[in-house]
């Protein structure tokens, strides 16, 4: 069976001026993938009729689906609806749902109907309407030769109102023998290319039925593995599998998995807490952990010391220390961490005091120096790292990479994830 | 003059499955209005060679310029420079500067080149390279026919980077007579319809040489006042003061100014300092300050006390308070900005303590729930507010109101914005 060809056109002035980001695209991929369609092209152009019809002419030739999003609002920008009947070769008519709704959209807002919405009651002839639940546009459904159309507003509400009623639709048309599967892994520490290499380098005869894929973003790298027909579950499984032995450590987890959640998962089975002593991240490792709901169970309280005085007065740090050492060193952030641990009477902490630059830097400590100190009282380990980026990136990588130090640590797994080992900095002095 | 036709070809399966928004097209679009180019086109694909080659040839016959985005990377599923060989009936080469770029590349991060990056060096012959400043991927610049093409990577960062070498690699060969200005205005606190409304019922006499647009994200909006022409300077700067009457209190300030780089700055010429003492954005607050650089003037301490024991510990907040009102009440989150503006030794404080969700709200205190504490040891006010959100965009609107109170209250503004006046929720009981 060939697979059905969905394609999708995308309509709006504020998307292609770059004024709006468009997500609706991605939900409608998102969607149509739970009925195993995967888009295979998608096209998005200015509120133009003629671009309008080049497209649709375009995209006929070759799509058994085409949905478009925009376009279907009450100014005279809104062109989708006259684009179908010329590409159609249909009329514009008052359609008699396209009617009703109107009228009961105005009337639930005790409005009279205007010029704008009686335009949006014109469908082609011939064409269906799908009912919308929040808003005032009805869709339009409609066959032309090899090709169904279906209009959606580019109210990402009012969209996503109608996917369900397209997904059935769609449904009980076409033959949908076809079930993709997608099985995801999060990596940290690895790097694309490295994962990559490993393989090619790799004796495993990779399966042609499973598609592998990378989303390299700062800071995980997702591995995604797919499978076009539900036949093939086991290639699917056999490469997940080969995937673990390959990546090994690497893989934080399943699905959406961030490290900061597996850290909280580990630490809540286990019914400990980690606090957090932060310089240079000024506040991010935190924030990571307490964006994920539940937080609370494992994560009690965490100190921003910015400055020295405070790592003094807040946390114990001697001054002593501070002074000779700068705050940049080995035993300012082992005692930051100490320091965490025993004020928030937590089982584990992470400590780190760098430089995110873009200033500070010296020849000594240059920008994208960072000391981190992570562990229980009785593990507590110390590490210097160089990881010259943006200061934002910077606080993002060493934000993931301490609270990986901690993962690591908590199912014993080797120390170092393979970033750590490439940017780790012995240190030579007397620190 | 006719306009250019510039068309952009995105590839990539993770955007065509709606794993990843595309958010790098309309960067790239509004860089481009930055020399008056507007898109007429926008094509995004799955990582195919036939269907990129079927792309580049379509696009090819109407367009002066087509801009890539995707397919550099390492791994195989990276296709655009074997694409961009075919369509271009060129060979693949090592280009030297790719190579340099790339051993240099590897040679800061202390690895060998392997054959992934390897991979990358290959180019077209006859094209040349986008340096790349901050990732592994050259991008390629060939002209082929009458189609100049710019191929960038799809991570958003060294795409940013390439974009002023494209830029002014355009603007070196085309004739742009048209001089395109953009002035842009943050704003907080007012919302995307009302700001439209204020302008429709405003008797201000808006020319038609400048374009108006509402760039709306959370938190900020965007306000882009855009001229096609160096003459409309003086139309442009009197819609600017116009949107200044009008948009009063709620702008933050001029092109990209965030809230926490507006504190901080009015905090280094008074030559104070702010703490923060955070339960439910944990850390969030502190995370926004200490991103932007130079933040250690004015912030050098945070408190995450996000349990209730850590708030009377660290913070000192009587225990009795606690249990009589709750840790999301009143006299808690005072006590907490009073105790970190001692612990600190800080001039200003904020500090908030709220029901991020999605569990812990109760009919009293439901999710959305935030007490917020803020001002100095002689100012400090205390409001309490409703916004019930989902848990990350809650932490988020959280943390960029309570530094839009502070600035505020140092500018002596209206001490609430609009969203303010419209969440705040008065105490009926004895709180």
């Amino acid at each position: 069976m060939t697979a059905l060809n969905v394609q999708l056109l995308m309509t709006g002035n504020e998307v292609m001026a770059g004024d709006t980001i468009d997500s609706n695209s991605a939900y409608m991929a998102r969607e149509l993938a739970t009925i195993g369609i995967k888009i295979s092209r998608r096209v998005t152009v200015n509120d133009n009729l003629e671009q309008l019809l080049i497209e649709l002419n375009s995209m006929s030739a070759t799509a058994d689906i085409v949905i478009m999003n925009g376009g279907l609002g009450p100014t005279v920008d809104d062109l989708t609806s006259e684009a179908l009947a010329v590409f159609s070769d249909s009329a514009l008519q008052i359609h008699p749902d396209a009617k009703a709704q109107l009228e009961a959209w105005c009337e639930r807002r005790g409005q009279a109907l205007n010029d704008a919405n009686k335009k949006q009651m014109l469908i082609p002839s011939g064409a269906n309407i799908i009912p919308n639940a929040t808003g005032s546009a009805p869709g339009i459904d409609l066959q032309h030769k090899g090709t169904r159309v279906f209009a959606t507003p580019g109210v990402p509400s009012e969209m996503r109102h109608m996917m369900p009623i397209i997904i059935e639709r769609i449904s009980a048309k076409f033959d949908l023998t076809q079930r993709t599967t997608v099985r995801r892994l999060q990596t940290f520490g690895l790097g694309e290319s490295n994962a990559q290499q490993l393989i090619n380098n790799g004796d495993f005869d990779w399966p042609n039925t499973v598609e592998l894929g990378f989303r390299a973003s700062a800071p995980q790298m997702e591995v995604k593995l797919t499978i076009h027909d539900d036949s093939y579950h086991q290639d699917q499984e056999r490469c997940v599998q080969y995937i673990h032995t390959l990546f090994g450590d690497h893989i934080v987890g399943e699905g959406d998995t961030t490290l900061a959640e597996a850290v909280l998962k580990l630490l809540q089975e286990r019914q400990q807490t980690i606090t957090t002593a932060e310089s240079c991240t000024g506040g991010l490792i935190a924030s990571a952990l307490t964006q994920i709901p539940g937080a609370s169970a494992a994560f009690h309280a965490g100190f921003v010391t910015y400055d020295n005085t405070i790592k003094a007065s807040v946390l114990g740090v001697a001054e002593n220390d501070l002074q000779r050492h700068g705050a940049v060193s080995e035993p300012v952030v082992r005692q930051m961490a100490e320091g965490a641990l025993r004020k928030a009477s937590a089982d584990y902490a992470i400590a780190v005091s760098g430089v995110a630059g873009p200033d500070g830097g010296t020849d000594e400590k240059p920008v994208g120096t960072v000391w981190v100190a992570y562990g229980s009282r009785n593990t507590l380990q110390t590490l210097r790292l160089l990881w010259p980026l943006s200061r934002q990136l910077f606080q993002t990588m060493v934000t993931a990479c301490t609270l990986d130090l901690v993962r690591r640590q908590l199912l014993g797994l080797p120390k170092y994830c393979r970033y750590v080992d490439q940017r780790q900095v012995v240190p030579t002095d007397q620190e």
